[in-house]
C-alpha cells in the first residue's frame, strides 16, 4: 500500500490527496465540492467530537439545534457579516419538483417559488441571534451557553477533501452574556479549550493568538485563532473563537433588563472547529507509508494480525489472539483482531500501516511456542518481541509513549521551522527557502499586511497571546513596530 | 406551571403543542416548518442518539457521512422512489448572492445558476447507492453496514413540532448484502433494535409488523414498522426498516462478483428513526402537569431543591445538598442541584414537574435536623420521607421502578384501547367512540384499504409479525380474509 503513495518530498499536495483516499478517510462525491466521509474517517471524527463535546460540557455548555435554512434578509442585518458570508452560498428558491411533460424526468415546479429565498447556513449567528431575542429578557436569562453540531455550506470554487469543501461538518458555539468582561473571558476560555484539544488529543502543537483586523471573522471585534504548522512548512488555522461585542445583539435587537431594570444590549461570542481538523491531523503526523494517528483519536489503537499455516495453526493462533484481545479490552484499549482468512499477513501489515493504527501485534506459530508476541509501533516503525504475559500493560505504556512522541516530533519540527527575521531579505529567504513560521515586525496597518501578502503569499497568522513587546521596524515599510507577529504561507 | 397547561381531555392537540414549548423542548423558528430544538429537548435527543448508536455498533454497524445535496437526476433513477420522494423538496438553484443596485440588501445573482439543480436530501438512498457503486466490486466488499446521523428536509405543508417538520434530525442506515436472505435478516434485526429501544429506553410498548403495499416506503419490497399508541387513541409510526430488494442496486448499477466470479446485483436495506420519537415520548407518558420522562432518557434523573430561610440555613442546606448530589453521582445517577437563590422552592417544584424530572428531592431545615429528605416521584406524584443514609440506593431502586411503571402504564393503556372488531358497525364504533387499535379482517387489496380510510380516517398500521391466522371476512367487502390486521387513526 505505502509504496503506491507519492512521497511527501516529491509532491506534498498529491501525497495528501492520495493518502486521504487510500486510507479510506473520505472521497469526493457526485456533488461538486461535497465529500463523502467514509467509515474509517468518520470514526476519527466521532472521537474528536466526543472529546470536544465533553470539554464543552465541562465548561458549562449545552447543545441545541437551529434551522439549516436562513432567510435571505437576515444576512443584511449585520453590515460586516453580509460582506463576509452572504456571497458564495447555496440558495433554495423552490420547494417542489414535478414530472416533466414527457414523463421521463422531473423538473422544478415554477409555481413553487419561495417568496423569500432561503440560504443554506454558512454559519448560524443570524438565525441564532434572531432566536435568542425571544429567550432573553432579563439578566436572569444570561448567560446562554449553547453549542451546535451541524453541517454548513460555503460554495467554495477550489475544494480539497477536509481542508476546503462546500459542505463540511463542524460545531459552532454561540454564547450571550450580560457584560463585556464575561464575553471576553468566554472567548479566551474557548480558544484555550481548542488549544488543549489540539495538543492533548491531536498531539498537534499550536500557537494561540489574535487575528489582525483584516483576518477577523465578519462581524467580530476580536478573533482568536490556533495555528498549527504542517510538514510542508505551511500554517493551518485550526480553530477560532470570536468576541462579537454587541454587534449581533444590536442587529437583532436583543436587550436585557439588568439588575437595576435598565435595558442593555447583550454581549456575544461564537467559536468553532470543523472537519478541517481531519486534514490537519493527517498533515501534521503522517509519513510516506501512510497515516500516523495519535492513540487518543485512533478508531482502534491496536490491531492483532495472526500468522499461520494450515487449519490447525489457524485455530491455535485464533484462540491466543482472542485471549490477548480480551486482555487489552479489559485495560480500556480499543483493539481489532483481523482474523480474516481472505487476506495474507503481508497485505494486512501494509493496510494497517497505511491506516495509521498505532500498534500492530503479530502472532505466529513460533510466538505460541515461546509465549511471545511481536509488537510494532506505527510512529517509529520499531518492532520488539514481548512476553504475552502482562502484554496489556506493555501496550498501554507504549500507547502513552506514542501519543507523547508524535507530539514532540511535531513540536521539534515546528521549532526547526520557526524563524525570526530582522530584515526583508531574511524574511523572504526564510519563507521561500526554509518554510515555516516567521516572526517579523509589522507596522500594524492592513495596507502593509496586504502588500506583504502580495509580494510573498505569506499572511499574518496571528499576533500571539503574551507576545513579548520590543521596539523594532516594520519588515516592509520600516515604520515603528512594538512587537514581532507570526507570518506564514498557509492553507 | 402545570396549571397553565391545557388539559389532555379538553384538547389533546393543544396540550401537546403547549407542553413542547413550555417544557423548553422545541419552538418554531423564523423559517416556516423548521424547528429550533432547545437545550433541554436536545439533551433528551442526545440520550436517544447515544443509546441507539451503541445498539447499532453492537450489531456491527459503522457511521459515515454523505452529502446534504442530491443531484436532481438521481431521483429519476428509481421509478417508485421518484414518486414518493422527489416532490415536496427544498431545491437549490443558485450558488451566489450579490448586493442589490441600491446597496441596501442582497439578491440572488442570476449569473450563478446551477447547471443541474440540487435537492436537499429528503432521504439518502440515491446518493448513497451512487457511492456504493464505487465501493463494491467483489463479495469480499460485502456486507456494507453504514449508518448516518443527519438532517433531512421534506417540504411539509402542515407542520407540528417534532411530529412533522420540514427539517428534522434522524439516522438512516443503509446496508448492502450479497444475498436476499442476509438483507431480509438485517431488515428484521433492525426493526427489533428499534422495538427494543422503544420499549426499554422510551418505556413505550410497540407493535411490530409489515406495512401494506400501499403504505410501503417508496422503492421497498417490504417495510417493517413499529407502531405505538398515544394517549388520545391515535397510533404513531415510530420507526421503519425497509427491505429494498435489488431495486437501488439496479437503478445505480451496483453489482458484485460472487465467489464463482459471476456478476450479481446487490441486495439492500434501509432503516431510520427521527426526532419524531421526541413527539412520541411526550405523548406516550406525559400528563396534565407536564412531561413524564423515563429515567433512562431524562437529561437529569434527580433534581435536589433546597428549602431554607436566611443565609445560615441556606449555607447548611447547600452543604447537605451537595453531599447528597455527590453520593448520587457516585451511584451513576445524573443529578441537578438547583441551589439558585433567585427562584422560590414552589416555582422550582412546578418547573421540574413540568419538565418531567423523574425524582425530586426536597431538603429543608427540618430534614437537616432529622437526617431525612423528602422524595417525590414524577410518575405517580407520590411523596415519601427517607433517611439521608443510603439515599443513593433508594433513589436507584426508585428510578428502576419508575422506568418499569411508566412502561406498564402505557401497556395497560394500550390493552384497554385495543379491540377486535367482527363487523363494520363494531369497527366504526371502536374507532369513533373508544379510540385505539382495532384488529379487523381485510381482503388484502389496496382498493379496500383506501375505501376504509376514506370512510373512517383509519389506516392499516401494520400486519403484525407472527399474526395468528384465522379465516374470516373483510370488514368492508365481506371477501375472504386469512388474518386480522391492525387499524387505527394515526399521526
Amino acid at each position: 500500500m505505502g509504496k503506491f503513495l507519492t512521497k511527501r518530498e516529491d509532491n506534498y499536495s498529491q501525497w495528501y490527496n492520495e493518502l486521504v483516499i487510500k486510507a479510506d478517510l473520505a472521497e469526493n462525491s457526485a456533488v461538486r465540492g461535497c465529500m463523502v466521509i467514509k467509515p474509517y474517517g468518520y470514526a476519527i471524527w466521532e472521537k474528536m467530537q466526543a472529546a470536544l463535546d465533553q470539554m464543552f460540557k465541562d465548561t458549562g455548555h449545552v447543545n441545541a439545534y437551529f434551522p439549516l435554512f436562513i432567510p435571505k434578509s437576515f444576512f443584511s442585518k449585520e453590515a460586516a457579516h453580509v460582506e463576509g458570508f452572504a456571497k458564495e452560498c447555496a440558495v433554495v428558491t423552490h420547494y417542489r419538483l414535478r414530472n416533466t411533460a414527457d414523463g421521463k424526468g422531473i423538473e422544478v415546479d415554477p409555481d413553487a417559488k419561495l417568496e423569500e429565498e432561503l440560504i443554506v447556513r454558512p454559519t448560524s449567528e443570524t438565525i441564532i441571534w434572531n432566536t435568542y431575542k425571544n429567550w432573553i429578557q432579563s439578566y436572569r436569562d444570561l448567560p446562554i451557553l449553547c453549542n451546535q453540531w451541524a453541517n454548513v455550506v460555503r460554495w467554495e470554487m477550489r475544494t480539497r477533501l477536509f481542508l476546503r469543501t462546500a459542505e463540511f461538518l463542524w460545531q459552532e458555539g454561540h454564547t450571550a452574556h450580560a457584560t463585556e468582561e464575561e464575553a471576553v473571558a468566554e472567548t479566551v476560555q474557548m480558544i484555550n479549550v481548542y488549544s488543549d484539544f489540539a495538543e492533548n488529543f491531536m498531539a498537534m502543537p499550536v500557537i494561540k493568538g489574535h487575528k489582525t483586523a483584516n483576518e477577523r471573522f465578519a462581524g467580530a471585534l476580536d478573533t482568536y485563532t490556533i495555528e498549527a504548522l504542517m510538514q510542508d512548512g505551511k500554517a493551518l488555522q485550526s480553530g477560532t473563537s470570536h468576541f462579537l461585542g454587541q454587534n449581533f445583539a444590536k442587529a437583532f435587537d436583543v436587550q436585557f433588563a439588568n439588575k437595576e431594570g435598565k435595558l442593555q444590549h447583550v454581549w456575544a461570542t461564537s467559536w468553532g472547529v470543523s472537519t478541517r481538523l481531519m486534514g490537519a491531523l493527517v498533515m501534521a503526523h503522517s509519513d510516506d507509508n501512510g497515516l500516523v494517528l495519535p492513540p487518543k483519536l485512533a478508531p482502534y489503537q491496536v490491531v492483532i494480525v495472526p500468522i499461520y499455516k494450515g487449519d490447525e495453526q489457524y485455530a491455535k493462533v485464533k484462540e491466543a489472539g482472542n485471549k490477548i484481545k480480551e486482555e487489552l479490552k479489559d485495560f480500556g484499549i480499543t483493539v481489532k483482531f483481523d482474523d480474516r482468512d481472505t487476506h495474507k499477513p503481508g497485505w494486512k501489515f501494509a493496510e494497517y500501516e497505511l491506516k495509521g493504527v498505532p500498534i500492530r501485534i503479530a502472532l505466529g506459530a513460533r510466538d505460541l511456542e515461546n509465549g511471545t508476541v511481536e509488537v510494532a509501533r506505527r510512529d517509529t516503525l520499531e518492532k520488539n518481541t514481548y512476553p504475552q504475559e502482562n502484554i496489556a500493560k506493555v501496550v498501554k505504556n507504549l500507547l502513552n509513549d506514542i501519543q507523547e512522541n508524535i507530539y514532540n516530533k511535531a513540536l521539534n519540527y515546528r521549532k526547526e521551522h520557526t524563524f525570526s527575521a530582522n530584515n526583508w531579505d531574511e524574511f523572504v529567504d526564510y519563507l521561500d527557502n526554509k518554510g515555516g513560521f516567521v516572526y517579523a515586525h509589522w507596522d500594524g496597518t492592513t495596507e502593509t499586511e496586504l502588500a506583504i501578502k502580495d509580494k510573498t503569499k505569506a499572511t499574518i497568522r496571528c499576533i500571539p497571546i503574551d507576545n513579548p513587546l520590543e521596539d523594532g521596524k516594520c519588515i516592509l515599510t520600516g515604520k515603528p513596530s512594538t512587537q514581532k507577529v507570526l507570518f506564514a504561507k498557509s492553507y
